[in-house]
């Protein structure tokens, strides 16, 4: 949070007040990538930091609770706090899909308690017909934005019509190779592309690079429907490969954060960290911190 | 330690065999800046990844176990294991300063034992000349490098002395603006510029920060002694100050970085965290994270 007002500040700073007007709000959105308003950044502009303002990050980070899946959610938040992260989207175990509304809205307001934001829910797997319509009525419940999810291919129609009914978000989710069904965002993408326009891809970067695909090259191609991110790192670009300290692995965080700033990218990225389950903060911390590190060099 | 296992495969990968044998074993030594092999580097190396050999950092990333001043030596290496240092300097906390010879010994096989490298030990105080005749003794008991000291002045003449028996450094330590001897590194280096270049400065960039003075200018400007750092961040620039994660404070620390490869310096990067005395360990791994993701993206 520290780290947003002082981004805010520099704004302030080398933007005049109609310019700041027109960007206020940008960086906070969840969503689908957005257009740089006005001309191309020439190179200089993108390497000399008093132009930082123009390639400064739209995305902000966050947390997937399936990170803390062994912690009670009192303590979730608290530990989300401690990384200094203010998104988050929960998975089951912080709040059970088959909840009942005013059990969703308690959860939701503890989160809010604690000066969170619920941005999304997952990742939520729809089998059937009444799991899709469950989702929803959860997603909704809970006011979130966006459900990171694995529905059926067969289901992606239903989940379509409730896309447009509801106008919340789905982001599918892909899960490396030992996943039949979406192992790539690139398999995924083929399934939904002609889909509505608020149907898109959670990259999970680690399962990207476990399926041998560069997250770089797979985020900057779907970017037209890139809407959340799970930020690892693992250690090899195969099955075997497993999660570790973001900076620790084999995935080029530097040039995938240049990428998400290069695409625009104005999502959430948030990190799943799955090493240590019974003991993650340490990891957790020092991954965040990586990734802020690289952004303050590269911002 | 994996970061530097693919720093050396990256370098093996880029250099001809007898480059990589004339510079192997130059990042891990300990103490002054190393002037560069061969000519002088053009901007394009500079920024080229695929000359990054040249540019590449020559210091390695260490922990002063201050940090850990609450904890038993055995927990505090486990901890430093943990983020992945293999430098450590220690307090008297880890290793008392009035042990035996005996004792000391095995607190360093004990170090040893770890995995971990015992370059230095401090903050040492030296008031008196039998503190000074014991701090070396004891530090050449433990096998230590440097010294990180705050001598009285008038002991200088006597700490030369010893510097050129034992042929062990010592790294003033400023301790910003409560300190009337040493409040910055300036105030130091006035006082041992024309001794023993072996006598040096410890660069403490949070109290150098809170003096008012800028961490970056500071170890640039009394480069050819620079010997040893604390790296940390603070909340503001002045006295009111105190520690905190990496990246949450004040300080421009890719800047700060970006100068220490500027400058060559070849010694160690000690974390120093302050704050969180009874549970550091997650503010420590964000630092270190931090300073890491810094490293990833300008190296």
């Amino acid at each position: 949070m520290m780290e947003k007002e002082r981004t805010r500040r520099q704004f302030l700073s080398v933007a005049g007040k109609g310019m700041a007007a027109s960007l206020v709000g940008v960086s906070v959105s969840c969503g689908q990538s957005q257009p740089s308003a006005g001309k191309k950044q020439s190179r200089f502009e993108i390497r000399n930091p008093k132009f930082g303002i123009r390639k400064k990050r739209r995305f902000e980070l966050g947390l997937a609770s399936y990170t803390l899946r062994n912690f009670k959610l009192a303590e979730a938040l608290t530990m989300t706090r401690k990384v200094g992260l203010k998104y988050i989207a929960l998975k089951s175990f912080h709040l059970p899909l088959d909840s009942t509304p005013a059990q969703i809205r308690a959860v939701a307001a503890k989160v809010k308690e604690a000066g969170l934001e619920l941005y999304g829910g997952g990742v939520i797997y729809m089998n059937s017909e009444a799991e899709v319509n469950r989702a929803f009525d959860y997603a909704k419940a809970a006011g979130m934005k966006v459900i990171i999810g694995v529905p059926k291919p067969e289901l992606l129609k239903l989940v379509e019509k409730k896309v447009k009914e509801y106008d919340i978000k789905v982001a599918i989710h892909n899960h490396g190779p030992g996943d039949k069904t979406y192992p790539t965002p690139a398999s995924a993408y083929e399934k939904i592309k002609n889909l509505d326009k608020r149907i898109g891809l959670c990259n999970d970067i680690g399962h990207t690079q476990r399926a041998g695909v560069d997250p770089s090259v797979s985020v900057e191609r779907f970017a037209d429907r890139l809407l959340d991110i799970h930020m690892k790192d693992v250690t090899e670009a195969s099955a075997k490969g497993h999660g570790v300290e973001a900076g620790r692995g084999v995935i080029d965080i530097p040039r995938f954060l240049r990428t998400l700033i290069k695409i625009k990218y104005a999502g959430i990225v948030s990190f799943e960290y799955e090493k240590d389950a019974d003991n993650p903060l340490a990891g957790l911390a020092e991954s965040v911190g990586y990734v802020r590190g690289v952004l303050a060099a590269i911002s």
